[in-house]
């Protein structure tokens, strides 16, 4: 049996969840962004087949794993994320439902089906591959920030290519790229349906978009309403409170 | 001298700004839509040149020279409110400042100067044309709130054809069409750069879209803070009261 821990990793808390993952500091921690787009996402809540793409530490699956009965399928290029991933989903005895893919989101629905999936959620690289050189970051680190072996379009297509028709696929990105993936979202048939805007606090712009679209779906789409992370003071909002460690106080 | 009024017109208060406005009823009120335009847009202070499309009777014009000193071409199709417009700026003696065109938006560069223009404002009809036969409106009503003479890619169309390079055109439409305005935005070189959303109160999905563009500008995408139309009680918020009425209490 492998080890639990490696290296400077650690066992933290989904609070929300009751469950834990194991993250590291130098190799990748989740963010809220996946917290937020995991409870964002629409999912079957019985029967059913999700993936999740670009699944690093493989929070986003976690996190599903306790809002549905469904299979799931989490895909991530990076053997050292995919391997923590998979340490954290036996440690929570989630193996029957969970199955972690060590391979590259490019081309992923030739390898586990075409057009078989009724939800797929994605938490992409955030920053253009030419971003990342002015920046000294951990390999580990850039790879799954920036659009390094993955461009946002990739990734579009690759969750159009496993959507079943009527299927949702869910992403979580920056404002400024709103008009990027609509855009590759309607070439690749998923068409855009329910936007939410995360500001950090009021009175600032937003800086989290999270998006769904629905394979070949009809125009109609919804801006819900936003969400705020912090409070006057700094501190978390219920609403954010609620999701990372499931009450408000 | 024309009569002021006509028919069952009446001299409405533009309060925050000083001004009285002609409206009728059965032809045609503005909007809040109107008032949240004219303050979102961003206008040159002193010189420059504005103009409004679809200006109706003259609501966004006559808000604008609150906040600008530069010349505003007001253009309106239709002749009866292209009328009650040019008789509000007469009596609130802003014929040096604000012209009103009785003319069509399509090829209005063609008559009133290609690439000329700072900033260009449109509130255009809302509803596709389709719709407007399940409903028994009135004319002026219908052309006002129907792309019945005009599309919503013509009228961004006309915008572009007006701005200088660098100048932006801010419109205000429905969530549900915010793909097709930034699709038809970049097809026109304008640079969708600033969007706001308006919620009619806390927890609604978004009802209006407020978007503004730069010709030739480079992507860079802002998402600003929420507007709230109505608190919890009905009442408007502090921030409509403040734009509707000038001060907050």
């Amino acid at each position: 049996m492998k080890e639990l821990l490696i290296d400077d990793e650690r066992l933290d808390y989904l609070l929300a969840e009751n469950l834990r993952i194991i993250q590291s500091p130098s190799v990748f921690s989740f963010s809220l962004d996946a917290v937020l787009l995991a409870k964002f996402a629409y999912l079957p809540l019985r029967a059913g087949k999700v993936v999740d793409l670009c699944a690093g530490n493989g929070a986003i699956p976690l996190f599903l794993s306790a809002r549905t009965k469904a299979e799931i399928t989490a895909v991530e290029l990076q053997e050292r994320l995919a391997d923590m991933a998979d340490r954290s989903i036996r440690y929570n005895n989630l193996e029957h439902q969970i199955r972690i893919l060590n391979d590259d989101v490019i081309g992923i629905a030739a390898k586990i089906g075409y057009e078989s999936y009724d939800t797929v959620t994605c938490n992409p690289p955030y920053f253009l591959a030419h971003e990342a050189s002015e920046k000294n970051l951990k390999e580990h680190v850039a790879i799954a920030r920036h659009e390094i072996h993955l461009t946002l379009e990739q990734a579009i297509q690759s969750a159009s290519e496993l959507l079943k028709q009527g299927g949702k696929a869910a992403f979580v990105h920056r404002p400024g790229r709103l008009l990027d993936i609509v855009t590759a979202m309607r070439a690749n048939r998923i068409e855009p349906k329910r936007i939410q805007f995360v500001y950090p606090k009021e009175g600032k712009d937003a800086n989290t978009l999270l998006i769904e679209g629905t394979k070949d779906g009809k125009p109609d789409l919804k801006i819900l309403p936003p969400l705020y992370v912090y409070g006057p003071n700094g501190e978390y909002t219920e609403e954010v409170r609620l999701l990372l460690y499931g009450h408000n106080n």
